[in-house]
């Protein structure tokens, strides 16, 4: 198993993502490839007590910020590290690539390499989410933020498929975001895919409320980009939030202070169980190929995290399993839009 | 000033809603129409050492629970609680309506009986959340879900008006909700509402994401209701869990026990500064009056809170700040759509 792992992006700089690489390879068995400034990586090493073969390192000359419209910086930076660890993978060089830089650059890369499984219309982000129970998988939270209800149907199958193989769901309940549990409520979009979802063979449990998303009576969320990356950017800014202004409240008396220190094993347990770094990273699902983006901020262990779900998406054939899960019509009544799609999203060579 | 309580809706029944009113009564200056079952009612205020005569009863013979089609509700059922509250106010009888019952035939009735406001085209339903700094104002949650950019702009004057009038902001800062700072990020309403800010007179401060919601460094939040209901829902569930996942972690232990104990305090000041029963209730904004949609949960405090903003509103004219406040030529580009929009809001005699 080799992984490509585009160093330049991410917040904390390539020291603190080469960190992470060096965790991988001592505890997984696996290759690392290192994609950014050569300099940068030599120097990153160096904190390192590890001269290890697995760890090799590619050079690029470019990187792609994260402001950057993404798919005119990935046409036009041919070397940029996320571009040439995608070109890798399209070589059969690496398996799969990890990358914390720009999330739609890194979509962007994957599909001019990659292109589209067969009969997706659209990739999208998949993000696992912690709950008072398993783990969730919302989808998508940020790739495509106009879509139809085929797109909304076919997230569903892939997050399906996703959790079913690496979080080891028979078969996930699937509900769709809405503001009201019947199928009659929601904005259009929702309510002409609502009977999509009805007529397959997922286990489609109908609408759900953005409550349900933390109660763990759910495992595969489906709405669109634009939906699912309020939710996460909400539920970040939220959780920060509740532990400032707890902490802000727990400091201003001595009793308080003192009863935190006790309870301090209790938060650190608890902020364990919500911690994004125990899930590493987003994978990018419906690709010719298995990608995952990181949060900007992560760290080493984020890192190797994200490198650990890329190995099991591979080994598992997550793919396979989202091709199997597709009802053969499935493309039917999409066909007319092809064109359309091909255009917004230019795949090389297709 | 006078306010018609619909005691019908909410999830805990009649008992509640009119220990709000009488908390109303007593605290301000005041009179409280009750409207609902007699019977009940009177059951209701017996637990209660008050003749007051500022507090009346208008019996009513249906109510519309929380899963009845709104508009259809409304339509048919000429006696339902929160219709006859409205018609009061129609008549100019009370001064404003406060309910707790189904928020969608709260609207629908404030839309039959009082009709939109002059150049609105779209009333909707604000929401204030509280923040590590001020409480914010968000537009819409849950009234409109299929919007056009001039729905949006509109949202954006109506909440501003209010965050003026009721929570003393000057100028407050307009953020557009969407996933990335920059104009040209989001899906395709936003990018077409973004042009009608930058436009405008109001204090249009760009593209905010969801994680700002909760820092407080921004006064006014716009978005289309189904957007602004997940982020409500969202947020409510996962304030919930946290609280949740920390009382179990906390469970654990003995001396977190002990610790929890020392920090009581501290965790009663945190739920008291983001408890919705402090903000009472969600204005519905855009209508020829006043009312006030309350959270199916609210307890007496709650009621008691939304009477207040209620009577507030009402005081200061905040609908004529928000009259003051829309630019002249603000329906200028939606005149086309007018009869479509009248058709999806069944306005009473227009």
């Amino acid at each position: 198993m080799h992984i490509a792992l585009d160093v330049m992006g991410g917040d904390r700089g390539p020291l603190e993502l080469v960190a992470g690489a060096v965790q991988a390879v001592r505890d997984f068995s696996l290759e690392v490839t290192l994609l950014g400034d050569e300099g940068q990586i030599k120097q990153a090493l160096k904190h390192h007590s590890i001269s290890d073969s697995r760890l090799h390192t590619v050079h690029t000359s470019q990187t792609i910020s994260m402001i950057e419209p993404p798919f005119e910086a990935v046409r036009k930076k041919r070397d940029a590290s996320v571009v040439v660890a995608f070109e890798l993978l399209k070589k059969g060089e690496v398996d799969a690539v990890v990358s914390a830089g720009n999330s739609g650059a890194t979509m962007a890369a994957a599909i001019r390499k990659l292109g589209r499984l067969k009969q997706i219309s659209r990739p999208g982000i998949a993000s696992i989410f912690p709950t008072q129970k398993n783990p969730l998988v919302m989808m998508d939270v940020g790739a495509n933020v106009d879509c139809r209800p085929q797109h909304l149907f076919q997230f569903g199958v892939m997050a399906s498929a996703f959790s079913t193989v690496l979080l080891g769901i028979d078969k996930p309940r699937i509900g769709l975001l809405s503001i009201g549990e019947e199928g009659g409520k929601g904005n259009l979009l929702v309510k002409n895919s609502h009977e999509l979802f009805q007529k397959s063979s997922l286990n489609f449990i109908g609408n759900v409320e953005g409550r349900d998303t933390f109660l763990g009576d759910v495992d595969v969320i489906v709405c669109d980009g634009f939906v699912g990356n309020v939710c996460l950017k909400v539920s970040e800014g939220l959780a920060e939030t509740v532990l400032a202004m707890l902490g802000e409240e727990i400091s201003k008396s001595f009793s308080a202070k003192m009863g935190y220190l006790l309870a301090k094993q209790a938060f650190a347990n608890f902020k364990k169980r919500v911690d994004y770094a125990e899930y590493g990273g987003a994978p990018l699902l419906g690709l010719n190929g298995t990608g995952i983006v990181c949060h900007g901020r992560s760290n080493a262990k984020a890192i190797k995290n994200a490198i650990k779900v890329a190995i099991e998406m591979v080994r598992n054939k997550v793919n396979d399993h989202i091709i199997e899960l597709l009802p053969e019509d499935n493309f039917t009544d999409v066909n007319g839009h092809q064109q359309e799609e091909d255009a917004e999203l230019p795949v090389e060579g297709s």
